[in-house]
């Protein structure tokens, strides 16, 4: 067991797209936990686009987060040393422990995690901030009916995968959005949908329209940009918009501008809905059996794309936010 | 008894802000009603701002419409004529009759007036298209609890007085934006809302702000623009925004573009709904029900804007597409 601990910081704020200069990984020894602690040992770290969005000047959620400190992120691991009389070292756990190799917790956040229910990997995919916000999104503000269109943006990514399978697995026409041909591949191949669209074919108006001409009731929103521009004028009367995340805005450097969408809400009557997962706690270990029970049963596949390294996270995160990850992005921890 | 019928008819699109010019007034002989037909003598006309939208070619609700025909409004008058078992000579009736002195009507979309309950010119604006459009916005969408904070925009205008008032006697804390100082203090004394911020004052993030530092649970909207920009960024969580209408954008030419408001959607979790009235046509009655009984308590007053003579429609139409107006504008017809 290495003896060092590995952190991931900011250490100034992105301007535009993040580059490794943003970045650095400190050294320091293995902390001791103290009484009522435990020190877990990361085996992975979850990479996740809100981070771009925290560390931004701008960040719509609060204080923007600070440089130095341990950039944020759900981490599954081993309890190494235990202070604490409900945890014992070999324990598997999760908790947002940020992008470091050890971590020390009192364990009030933390969970144990059930390998019979699913490994650790899938636990920070599917069982994770990723998977509930999927739940979340689709079933409470989505709610899709059987036969009804739904459409995913971001389809390939970490949320997307898991909305797209849930509206499936609720019986509607499922059809995703994704950037590039091996995406779309697997869309409709390893996640089973009806249909997958190209944004970057230069014709997604036309697309959207060919595929599912009577237009959609469902718009699963992960990207934003003009993505949502071309589907907001091809919502179905009533439709359900659950505005999820914009990740094609994390980058900008200012303010992008956008024809009104005030004209498609009353043509469409539909309803646009702002997620956050955390309004949902209360309701996490309900979604967490459903999914685990949808994902033994077959009916949601989780792809993992995995980065090795903690050292790497600036990297796979950098990579993330161009959309290079297929499914979620973890960082291994050796 | 005049024994000519004149009609208000576009004689070509608007090309931004309507003129005189773009209209006409027809005359013609009154027509004789046929079987089961009656001939309706117009007293008052209602003049909507969905005229704008309707006649232009981008209109977003079907395809635009035709030139030379009776621009589509509601119609109070009495039956002069009766080819029908239903009415007699005298009964007061309301139905879209359109911008003319005179309509035939085949009697199904006409509905009796009961003067014992309302003045006719109250049945057009509060029982009639601008009353119910606030009754379901507000009640359906926009859900006031008591001492939530209640934004409407175009507080003054038709729709906005009636939508203003519901949420005060729902027991909301109420502010209106209206255009000028003299409107705005018909909000605060004629109407009794709680305060008044005029969009001209060029402070408009900063009054909103000031009498609200809160923010907005609910959000009328029927202007649209940099006023909703203005608001995006200032509600609550989980606050509901009605999308009821945009009157800041029917004159322009082509598309304004403003900054993407899936930001502040996700930022408060908020919600934005598109309204269109004809959804909820089988609520009609209650709803009617409802809006007067709260009428004659005298816990929603109804200003209704006068403009005489039928020929003078359309300047009633351009001015209320400027602001001109203080609540529900009709002309009256002799």
């Amino acid at each position: 067991m290495s003896d060092i601990r590995r952190t991931v910081v900011f250490t100034r704020r992105p301007n535009g797209a993040p580059t490794a200069d943003d970045f650095a990984v400190l050294e320091q020894a293995l902390p001791e936990p103290a009484r009522g602690e435990v020190l877990v040992a990361a085996r992975y770290v979850s990479i996740d686009p809100y981070v771009r969005t925290m560390i931004d000047p701008a960040n719509p959620y609060g204080a923007p987060m600070e440089l130095g400190i341990p950039i944020p992120g759900d981490m599954a691991g081993e309890v190494i040393v235990s202070n604490n009389a409900g945890f014992v070292v070999g324990d598997w756990v999760a908790g947002r422990l940020g992008w470091q190799s050890h971590a020390l917790s009192a364990a009030e956040g933390l969970r144990r995690l059930d390998l019979d229910l699913a490994d650790p990997p899938i636990h920070l995919a599917l069982l994770g901030s990723s998977g509930l916000t999927a739940w979340f999104g689709m079933m409470e503000i989505g709610r899709p009916e059987p036969d009804e269109n739904v459409l995913v943006s971001g389809a390939a990514g970490a949320v997307g995968q898991v909305a797209s399978q849930l509206a499936k697995a609720a019986g509607a026409y499922v059809l995703g959005i994704a950037g590039g041909a091996g995406k779309c591949a697997h869309l409709t191949g390893g996640l089973g949908l009806a249909s997958a669209v190209d944004h970057r074919s230069g014709t997604l108006g036309e697309d959207l329209d060919r595929l599912c001409p009577e237009g959609y009731d469902v718009y699963f929103d992960n990207v934003g940009g003009s993505i949502t521009d071309a589907v907001m004028k091809r919502l179905r009367r009533h439709a359900r918009v659950v505005v999820c995340g914009e990740s094609s805005q994390y980058d900008l450097i200012g303010n992008e501008f956008n024809p009104r969408i005030l004209g498609p809400l009353m043509d469409s009557r539909a309803t646009m809905t702002g997620l956050l997962v955390s309004d949902f706690t209360a309701q996490y270990d309900m979604a967490r059996a459903e999914l685990a029970r949808l994902h033994r049963r077959g009916d949601l596949k989780v792809h993992v794309d995995i980065v090795d390294g903690i050292e790497n996270a600036p990297q796979a995160f950098i990579g993330m936010l161009k959309g290079e990850n297929t499914g979620k992005r973890l960082v291994r921890v050796r």
